[in-house]
């Protein structure tokens, strides 16, 4: 329950646009993550910065938490709000406030989603690459810093968020950058925002970079007898440094499951789903080389794609996988684990971890941005298997720590959120109390998302 | 004149490579800015981690500032020793720790010149593509977030540090992040050290990203009859996503410099230097897109070079540009003023500072990294002549005024140092304020390169 005071302030700014209904609240407590749901007390959702600076400044005074929420497609907790308070769902922040054409670049409020920010921009010649799984908002995708299948090729947020408004946890307004390309203007308070996760502020406007079309897109699907080969495959195409756009895994497991739900006949086997994107002799020549680099390595046959939706249905399982595997595997609960590896070392921890998931006697079908050394595993947890549960745990602690041993990291690009914190004491060790004393300096009341990405009382 | 206690800490801890010589603290204190130097009261020579958080605990027991140093090529005096106290010379920790061929990526001590890591990296086909024009340290390029020539295709600094080993203000060591290509694990330390100028801790160790050497690289000089034009065409390069590797920029005054200092008989009008990396096909494509380009703009006629030898005696005129200046207008003091704008708004921005220069009477030769809207003026003022001051101080003003006022930054890549305090707070306004409270923060004891980036009491 928030505060009497709190709630009539809140509600007298927003009006119906704010609500304690249970519903709405229980909505709002959940995100996709393996993780129990915890509401918040009350949701508001604002229209405009400002709303959001009063929100936060009747909070602060408060003292009550505030969870920034998109579409709820966080997989690690992120949004969930422990401690109760308000969450301020960001959601009908959702307008395109400029495209710069010539600057390739675009300004967008946070509810925006990827997928909306791309329909709109189809017009223009342009796109914005970062394609987490879900069609997740902008600001969220800041907040994990997200990246997806087109990491390999145009980076992740980190590399595409030009600068960000920020409503501090006092309700000042501050804008991280300007909009020039590159600057060395003090401390990088952007890059500091991306991937903050909520703790440190309210994402309420961002600059994105885009790209132009390319002239020509190719897609393609490969299968393998072997695993191995598969990421030896990957390892020299990266190596090599073909401008490859996608390079995306899917095990034999994962290649049943869509085989089976989006009727396709796949062989089963895993496979290497390929995009080049460039000119058009560009693209030819990545085809060449890395057909050669595949065939080198034992690849099967290619199937190739070039229009639109040639390459839409080529790439069905990968686009239908993660929906696949909940509808496959029925009556189970998904834990999505999520290390990035050293290229040199995913081939030795992927083998490693098929070889822990043989042993856990789970189904936990594997894919993922391999061209990155990031991969997940979808552990299927069956309900009434309390045991399942544990077995999880075991399996996602021994990839993390393989990953961590392979000097990789226990979070691609989910975020740490709830469920990585132990791991993240460990892969950074005294970064964290830095990462602490920085929560402390901007956020003392802790009233900013609290208990995530480290503990932290304030 | 430090405290004779803690000259007696260091002198026991380093021997002669702790030093007091009035010589060796006037050239620690001076850089090559415009700005009057500053020295240390000592310097040390550390030759490890251990060695640098010996000293750092030393300094912050008796509250000596430190100032990090590596080859003093910094532009804005961010190497000054305004209160004093200890100059950290890192020069001498000039290893490079580890090369990882399959990873593309090396670890290398802070004080590892530029031109030192890709000289070691000849044989492995590897190359470090950030080049500011002094070969700096490694370390002083990510504490001033670096970039140069390539940035338009490889980034700065902050797009190719993978991870910092850092000594922070109290003398703990910690490491900001993990090898892996990506991560989501909790802020993003990288990046809020890169580019704080050694105001936040001392980096000790630097992990960066290597790319393969191209199989064809191409350069080309190219005249124009008109700044317009030429700027016209680095745009629609830009625009048309021509994965350019370099464009950089020569008004006359450049090449007239450069003709009479290194004896070239270029044309004396605009310039642009490009260079192309790629497969052979690849950067045939480039050069024929680009060449229609810039044909419809009204170039002049493309020399062209491939080999080596003939590329470097091609860009001979833009490696020498920074020595020519100096030596064509003797008896001057370069200013080099450095602003970044949003490449729509570049030619517009040129041609009114071109004008700023005509009617300031100075001698201020213009060259940059356009491709990027990054371009710098060395502006000259005559020994003798205090009114030059004023006017250098005038046009460096305008300009930089009128980069915000076009959305860019008054430093696209020297940093704030001393000499850009003022603007940092036109330029991000409140996000200043977030900045010091990290300083705070992480060095409330202000013992870290005191009176950068912005005001700070501690």
């Amino acid at each position: 329950m928030i505060d009497q005071g709190l709630a009539a302030q809140l509600e007298a700014l927003l009006g119906d646009r704010f609500t304690c209904s249970p519903g709405v609240c229980t909505e709002h407590g959940r995100d996709i993550s393996h993780l129990d749901p915890h509401s918040p007390d009350a949701v508001v959702f604002p229209l405009s910065t400002e709303e959001v600076q009063a929100v936060v400044k009747a909070c602060a005074a408060h003292g009550t938490p505030i969870v920034p929420y998109g579409v709820g497609t966080s997989l690690e907790g992120n949004i969930h709000a422990l401690r109760g308070g308000v969450c301020i769902d960001l959601s009908r922040m959702d307008k395109i406030l400029k495209v710069n054409q010539n600057d390739l670049d675009v300004v967008v409020e946070p509810g925006v989603t990827r997928l909306q920010l791309n329909e709109y921009l189809r017009d223009t010649g342009l796109f914005f690459p970062i394609d987490p799984g879900a069609n997740a908002t902008i600001g969220g995708m800041a907040s994990t810093r997200a990246s997806g299948t087109n990491a390999v090729r145009y980076g992740t947020m980190k590399d595409n968020v030009l600068s960000l408004e920020v409503v501090t946890p006092s309700g000042e307004v501050i804008r991280t950058a300007r909009r020039a390309r590159k600057s060395s203007a003090g401390y990088d308070l952007t890059r500091l925002y991306v991937g903050s996760e909520g703790t440190l502020g309210i994402i309420t406007e961002v600059t994105l970079r885009l790209y132009g079309m390319p002239e020509k897109i190719a897609s393609a699907v490969c299968p393998f007898d072997d695993i191995g080969n598969a990421i030896q495959s990957v390892m020299e195409t990266i190596q090599l440094g073909v401008p490859i756009a996608r390079i995306e895994f899917l095990d034999t497991q994962t290649i049943r499951a869509v085989n089976h739900v989006s009727k396709l006949d796949l062989p089963e086997s895993p496979h290497l789903f390929l995009e080049f994107h460039g000119t058009e002799q560009g693209v030819d020549e990545q085809v060449a080389l890395v057909s050669e680099i595949f065939a080198g390595n034992g690849a099967g046959a290619f199937q190739w794609a070039e229009k639109p939706e040639d390459r839409t249905k080529l790439w069905q399982a990968r686009h239908d996988a993660a929906l696949s595997i909940p509808a496959y595997a029925t009556n189970t609960r998904q834990w999505w684990t999520d290390i990035c590896v050293p290229i040199s070392r995913l081939a030795d921890c992927i083998a490693e971890t098929h070889a822990d998931i043989a042993e856990s006697g789970l189904y936990a079908p594997m894919l993922g941005h391999v061209g990155d050394g990031n991969f997940h595993l979808a552990i299927c947890q069956r309900e009434g298997e309390p045991e399942d549960v544990e077995r999880a745990k075991t399996l996602n602690d021994r990839l993390v720590r393989r990953a961590l041993a392979a000097g990789g990291t226990c979070t691609g690009e989910h975020g740490v959120g709830r469920g990585k914190m132990a791991y993240l004491e460990e892969e950074l060790g005294g970064s964290v109390d830095v990462m602490r004393s920085i929560k402390q300096a901007l956020d003392p009341g802790n009233i900013m998302n609290p208990d995530k990405i480290f503990h932290f009382q304030g």
